[in-house]
């Protein structure tokens, strides 16, 4: 390719890799990672979560980042798992929310305590709500290919469920695979099917590397077409209902591949291990990325070099 | 699939895994690793290298392995460098030899201190042999993709090389990423390339997992048409001339996903994780899969169970 084609990556570090730590961090300690990010090039960021911070404590305090995060050509969304988060989001002067919607009814049940129809009814009515506001919103659809409780989803489950929500307005469906059980094969196998009938500009996917195959799975998606991944720095992340599951798939993992297959990701590698460094250091975990040492020692040889702006 | 088709995994981790640790195994202790294997359904297993013991000591008493190996449905293979190696190999009643040959002429220099003309010269007349003595050769290009002295390697003179070995009678070629460079989009575009110009039968891969990219290069490799690769247990190895290098691409981590992904590896995975804990205590080192923790999480659900024959 001559000019790069270009592939975003989501930042989901700050509220999927965070809410799933042992320990959890002050406001300010996460917005030091939000700008860790920023100064690295990522421009879209989750960067937290508007729920209750008795029941998520790991995310209290989210109003306070939003309002001091900077302006500019930056995407920022947060998660609402209910209409009151969906208001406080709005007050907190957020552009972008983000909903999940399981595939599978006992995931939804025990991730926010609804059934598969309730959740529907939420979240059609936010995707309606968020056109009368102006607000962007990500739909996500967790356990696109295997649920904890149910195994393996049907293919034409996760089909319908994306008319749904693309007939009910959303503007980008995002598919997760939530606990890191998918292979490449069965990547291939829907996104493929998904791209078809909606086209890949609409759609998003999202991987954990529970398995060791977060990168192959990325790979898989490109392949079908997709241009916009959800990831961690760092690798952080879990799944409270997948216990010792790995987390997200690294976003260093994710940028040193794609920018090495000739993507334009916009982000420096060199920056990024800073902000995997930061948070490693502040959660007292290792990363998990299998790129890091091999990053390291290209910063250490001058292969890879920080940006002037940081 | 009605029928899973079968994908042979080569495990290279007793020669080109141990050879790369800082710890010296026994061959007793090589020879029980072996068996591991051989107890997880692995058939094809590179056993050790013909070498001088002065120069690799991890390689010392090979042909007491192969003396002691079992006879049966398996495909042993072992390493040899130059002649008088492959005199030893047949002496010892090897059926399969290896030979390698880089795709640049500094890591021929390095590695076997011969030119690019000197190692060709070496593996035509090894080929030549070979069909006299009815031995099998398995000739692997190092440095397919790219190497550590000269950076990134030409599609055609890795495809040169290929007409090259084929016409000097080589039965497979595999293609080799030693330092573990390559990007799934650089896998496709050489793979492609061979399969179209010699059918994926007469080809296999090997890839390092140095950049977190092994399994993303293995399913890459997969969608070409490739039904044979290298893998190491424990996701042993390294490479001399790439210092901090990870090791091979992990044999768990490949057969788990090539099994989820309905290939008939013929392995069972809880054997298999019983020869990774059997290296991991003979040498000390830590497994470098990245599935393992969640292989092992199914052994105690007993969801993957040892092989009766075990």
């Amino acid at each position: 390719m001559t000019i790069a084609e270009k592939i975003i990556i989501n930042d989901v570090g700050p509220r999927d890799g965070l809410q799933n730590q042992a320990k959890t961090l002050e406001p300010q300690q996460r917005l030091a990672l939000i700008q860790a990010l920023l100064n690295a090039g990522v421009k879209h960021i989750e960067v937290g979560s508007f729920v209750s911070p008795i029941a998520v404590p790991a995310m209290r305090g989210t109003a306070d980042i939003v309002a001091q995060l900077p302006t500019g050509d930056f995407h920022f969304s947060a998660l609402i798992p209910n209409f009151k988060g969906y208001e406080l989001a709005k007050v907190a002067g957020m552009n972008t929310v983000s909903l999940v919607i399981a595939a599978s009814n006992s995931m939804n049940k025990k991730n926010i305590n609804m059934s598969n129809a309730e959740v529907l009814s939420f979240a059609t009515e936010v995707l309606g709500r968020s056109r009368s506001d102006s607000m962007n919103t990500l739909a996500c659809i967790a356990t696109a290919w295997e649920c904890p409780f149910e195994g393996l989803v049907a293919e034409q489950t996760v089909i319908d469920l994306c008319t749904t929500l693309f007939a009910a307005g959303a503007p980008e469906v995002v598919l997760a695979d939530t606990i890191g059980a998918a292979s490449p094969a069965q990547v291939k196998s829907l996104m493929s099917k998904l791209v078809a009938q909606f086209g890949a500009k609409r759609l998003s996917c999202h991987f954990h590397d529970t398995r060791g195959m977060g990168l192959a799975n990325v790979y898989a998606a490109v392949e079908c077409g997709i241009r916009k991944f959800d990831a961690a720095i760092g690798g952080l992340g879990g799944c409270p209902f997948a216990p010792g599951a790995s987390g997200n798939v690294a976003t260093e993992d994710v940028v040193l591949m794609l920018n090495q297959m000739g993507y334009d990701t916009g982000i420096n590698l060199a920056n990024l291990i800073q902000a995997a460094d930061l948070v490693a250091a502040q959660t007292g975990s290792l990363t998990n990325a299998g790129s890091t040492k091999w990053i390291k020692r290209q910063i250490e040889k001058g292969v890879f070099k920080l940006n002037a702006s940081s």
